[in-house]
């Protein structure tokens, strides 16, 4: 089966066990960053608690829908490789810097640098992610189901260019970048609810 | 197998494994949140441990209750969709909340306000369950084993209404609520050990 | 195959999955409690970092050799039921208890309380496996594979009497009590390499 | 199939399983580590988060390689025994001591110490992974696949040496010391996705 020389094929079902667990952990450590309120009033909620909630939520759905999106590319490849691999561990390394990201927004969230931050981790994993598709296409071909299933990938132009956007409007307001952040999750969320298989 | 166009029919197994590695992480960051007693005398154990391992307890408790009861629910399954993958995904977002619950309710645990948070949560989760059985039972259909095996959920409403209770009656005071979220995590613990298939 | 009735027949897979992740986040968790030294020297080592990593050698040894019985229990076991998942999530919770005592003994380990303590949760969870091992039986039959697979469970009481010897002495000298903890681990550790199917 | 008496004959999958876990999580715990920037200024994301994400990434990288090539190792397997068990466990405790040399090398890297620290770590580390490719070797056979595919290990003696020749010359600069590392980490990364079924 291995039609290129020096280049290994393997099945995708480790591949798919292991991201799952650093999906997983990635996703529940960002948990354990939400700090419980240091009293026991309605300010501390608001102080302490609130802005952490509501931007765990946002990157809860963020890797939440790199893992949907991530379970449907894999499920769709029939071989991978180890250039598959590697692009895959830096997918998984980009995903693994939003916990950290999301604990500098929590306590800076009024200033553009953590929104900045914020965006690039974004937009460095939404580049691993097209680097991991094109490196499916090129071990399973063009014309695979897996080639043919991507299409024209527009929603991950549109996803480049908005991060890009918040990046750059957020000197201007964070909230911007935030709104545009916000935006991009939506965007995702709804039609992935319809994905043809 | 689609008959409904635009909805993907996926198997069960790597969302049964994403959930199952999540629960894991849930339950065993909990017990990190546990704090070692500052000295060696007994008092210490009493002041820092103690809250911390009974409230450790019920929550441990209470997501093991969950990890189980998914456990039959995907069981029962035999197909899901893009609307099961969120819903579940959901319920996975509203117990990852638990922790920091825990440890506001173990610094805080004579105020109301952590035990209207944990009550809060646990309502949330429990919504969120039912909108995953609901989601299931829509793919499966009404006339299916999934369907039949659910029956009424009596148990289900009762929890919401016990845990409303909490949230209500933490203001009198917080033992109440705290009663009551044990007597949920009793009913549920006691008769799922008869549960037939 | 149900022959009593209101009991769930299971098969182990599931059950196998989800204990594996919690061992592997509770090994690996405890390896998160680790201190790095605050300074840069050869005192800063020994003071900051020595003595976690001893007390974190011993519990990475005594969690390994729990998972390596699991894993030879469960591939000897046909079937569970209920029973069998609540007394392997007690297990799971007594285990989760000992990343706590790992940091608790590493900051006060000249004193007897802490050393009491690791070993008070050292013999809860040696009950805890003690009565999965029963419920196991129960549900395959006392003249199973799994149950002359067990035998006497000599070494099982053998570790009960030194857990308890070590919480007892422990207020004579806690270097007695870890010496003993030390000895249990040893114990399991040299002939389960011979262990035989 | 036993061929040795007193060794039980086991599949890989479980171990596998079990060690994808350990390693997704030590991965993702080490971004955990990860500190967010203390201001909301490009001075404080220099002081603060720029050395932790240099150290990070090389942990990131070192774990990665060590788990592409024990998943590459495992496959090749087609038995294992009670000592590639404990063969395994201790390397995923060696591991499992990168995340808090991480951590040091962040806080302190201007110091030999730390920088000792990390390649003694990886000293160890590259040991235990040779005695499990040893164990496994004499469980398979020395003519089966998994002793033809390793061959040599002419690649693994050369990192030992790098990682000794970065310990010795820690004193000298720390600098050295990480060039050797990255160097040793490029060395496994580029012809790695080459290798040969």
């Amino acid at each position: 089966m291995a039609d290129r020389p020096g280049e290994i094929e393997l099945g995708t079902e480790r591949l798919e066990a292991f991201s799952d667990a650093v999906f997983a952990v990635i996703i529940t450590i960002m948990a354990l960053t939400l700090k419980a309120p240091e009293g026991h009033g309605w300010a501390d909620v608001r102080d302490d608690l609130l802005p952490g909630l509501i931007v765990y939520a946002l990157s809860f759905t963020m890797i939440a829908i790199y893992w949907n999106n991530h379970h449907h590319l894999l499920r769709a490849a029939e071989r991978i490789n180890g250039a598959v691999m590697w692009a895959n561990l830096f997918l998984l390394f980009c995903l693994s810097l939003v916990p950290v990201m999301t604990v500098w927004v929590r306590e800076e969230y009024e200033h553009p640098l953590p929104a900045v931050g914020y965006g690039l981790v974004a937009i460095v994993a939404a580049v691993a992610y097209s680097i991991l598709v094109r490196s499916l296409i090129r071990v399973n071909g063009a014309d695979s189901t897996l080639a043919r299933a991507i299409g024209s990938d527009l929603k991950g132009y549109a996803s480049l260019v908005m991060y890009a956007a918040g990046v750059a409007l957020a000197f201007v307001s964070p909230w911007i970048a935030y709104a545009l952040y916000v935006a991009v999750a939506v965007m995702w969320f709804v039609p992935d609810r319809r994905f043809a298989r």
